[in-house]
């Protein structure tokens, strides 16, 4: 018998309504046979109410009691999902990370999960209940309750399905991943199936559906994901595969155009050349916390010297300034340069290797729109560009059109 | 060192305020150089939201997951408590009641504690920690999370003053138990001290304050028991002390006047004056779980037969009006008469039983003010008065002087 975990995030249990029909899905897929566990998350809003409740006595994010406070958002919506479940005549009880076995370390408020013991679980299973687990927590080995961070109840949900060898189908807001932001470019289409790679890539490039720890995690155990729709009729959601590339029929070149916008490039000019002075400068970024993206060295004017550029997040922009500034001597720099309003175009695909005439396409596809190219960056199976803030949506919708990613 | 057991009521845990001012007293009571552990209600209103929730899906008290969702309530509250105590520079950690080892029986909804180990919650206080025990809640033999009923969390703090040797103080919004209902009599006063049996028997007879369930439990593990108020500065409350008679100085003839509205009357009317007539009737009673109050049987006019009465709550009416139907002819009555509008005033005091003037003085009392006495039931310790509804007020303000506890 086929076992499938199926996940609903916050807005699948928004209310009552949407428990329902998140319920109703549920039924579906086991009256065609399918041993289903479920996974929930808090209800959309009650993880920001506890929070904002425990942060009125000084907790916050990474305090052990506020872990203890926001693991009952996911309780309740847990226990409200397996009466659901029954009112549609189904057997179900829920299970609080404690008692599926959910072990944690990790600090409070960003936990990992270390193991899962599927025995408590799979005897609810083959007695014939759903078990449905609150998402999002488990307990340290001290007996303390943990939360997993953001897209936690994601990595539950993984977790379970990787000890019970199951499918793991998240149902979110959107009906599958798309290759790119249908709000840009409209005639973007839902991708029937893509690698775990490509899925990582795309997370990691701006495209938000799936977090990539989870599809990290799914890729780590083999877990087969599906992403879809809570909004659909029971039985007739599609949404989007990702598993093995191994396991996908169709062979496209790009999968995908994702995008990041508010990126800043740093630049240390007239570094040394030698690899002790990059090893310097990224050091300190590293220590200061810095997510370091797009890195390009180029050779400077003067001998022995060399221009080390890179992107960080907008956000994270004064903090690296202030790490590079301080590396400034070691990395032997000249001068440390700025410039912000920036945004990253991202192409995903796994027969980019494949194919030598993918980075002509894209400077002629940006080019065509006058499009400047600041810096470019590449991997196995993605393209990078950096460009203009201002520029993001038509890069997004030119690359789209030219990687022949247009619906009908 | 002694130990200290704090409870917080709903209403003394109902906002941020007021849990602010309940960490203040724990604060204040480990500065006296108490080792103090709190247990904790959720926030007024908390529970009954869970409730309204649970019950959109089927579910309700008695509900297995009913019992999930209501956990969470107190699981807030503790996580909020122990940061509002780390505010104040103390340590604290909140026990959800699987981990401090509440193991309960009984059925969802209405379980009773079988046991609690001590150990974890022991270990805390010895690491200088501040316990705060989730109320209401605890752990059945499956390993599912069951919850105690109304007053669960008065149970779960006298259960671990229990285990901890320690004093229980019940925090709630009166000062302590009264002499009578001060609203009804403004002459009332807070009682110091009074013995477990009396506590009782006013919590049976109509008095609000604590629970009976609490007050028998603390009687049977020996618990010394404190109502007192969580509106009072820290450190200057001073309550009501339940404890052994053995250990109350004063000695008062009667320690309080309690009443219950709302009670009626069933009548059998002709019935066997042989045991087993009585026995068919409270039988059916009992079956039907309707709780008898105030029994007289009187020998009726027909030689060989007697009019069996009792009373019961209002509420109960049908269903034991049905109940003595049913068992009419087995009990051999006549007829099955009722009376409603009806009222019970008590007198409760260990010194009743010394007396022999107490009946006289109820009587005089009450026929001073032209009330008629419908029925009187007397125990060790207590006098019952079953009188109209309509002449409560005058009633216990007429035995509050008759018996000398009217404060100057």
């Amino acid at each position: 018998m086929t076992r499938l975990v199926m996940k609903f995030g916050g807005t699948s249990v928004a209310g009552p309504e949407r428990i329902r029909a998140a319920a109703r899905l549920v039924a579906a897929e086991a009256e065609k046979g399918a041993q289903v566990a479920v996974v929930v998350s808090a209800m959309a809003g009650e993880t920001d109410r506890l929070l904002a409740l425990a942060s009125g006595f000084g907790g916050g994010l990474g305090d052990s009691e506020t872990d203890a406070a926001l693991a009952a958002g996911e309780q309740v919506s847990a226990a409200l999902m397996a009466l659901a479940l029954g009112e549609l005549g189904l057997k179900a009880r829920s299970f609080l990370g404690w008692q599926a076995g959910v072990r944690t370390d990790g600090p409070p408020g960003a936990s990992r999960i270390a193991g899962l013991d599927a025995a408590p679980v799979l005897a609810a299973m083959r007695a014939g209940e759903i078990p449905v687990l609150a998402g999002y927590q488990g307990v340290d080995a001290a007996g303390r309750v943990r939360t997993l961070g953001r897209g936690g109840t994601d990595l539950s949900a993984v977790a379970l399905a990787a000890a019970l060898d199951a499918q793991c189908d998240i149902y979110t807001d959107v009906d599958g991943v798309y290759t790119t932001d249908p709000r840009i470019e409209p005639r973007a289409r839902r991708i029937d199936a893509i690698s775990y790679d490509e899925m990582l890539e795309l997370a990691a490039q701006g495209a938000k559906v799936l977090q990539t720890r989870s599809a990290e995690m799914a890729k780590a155990r083999g877990v087969k994901l599906r992403v879809l729709s809570s909004f659909a009729e029971p039985g007739k959601a599609e949404g989007t595969m990702v598993t093995d590339a191994g396991l996908i029929a169709e062979r496209r070149i790009v999968s995908g155009v994702a995008y990041a916008r508010d990126q800043a490039r740093i630049s240390a000019l007239g570094a040394s050349d030698r690899p002790q002075a990059a090893a310097a400068l990224f050091g300190a970024l590293a220590d200061a916390e810095v997510g370091v993206d797009m890195i390009v060295q180029t050779r400077a004017r003067d001998a022995g010297t060399a221009n080390i550029e890179f992107t960080v997040d907008r956000k994270d922009l004064p903090k690296a300034l202030k790490a590079a500034e301080g590396a400034k001597a070691a990395a032997g720099a000249r001068e440390i340069g700025h410039e912000t309003g920036l945004a990253k175009v991202s192409i995903v695909g796994l027969g980019l290797n494949r194919r030598a005439d993918v980075a002509r396409i894209l400077f002629e596809a940006l080019g065509e729109k006058a499009i400047e190219v600041k810096v470019i960056a590449t991997s196995e199976i993605k393209i990078s560009a950096l460009i203009d803030n201002d520029a993001v949506e038509r890069a997004v919708r030119a690359l789209h059109a030219a990687y022949g990613l247009d619906g009908e």
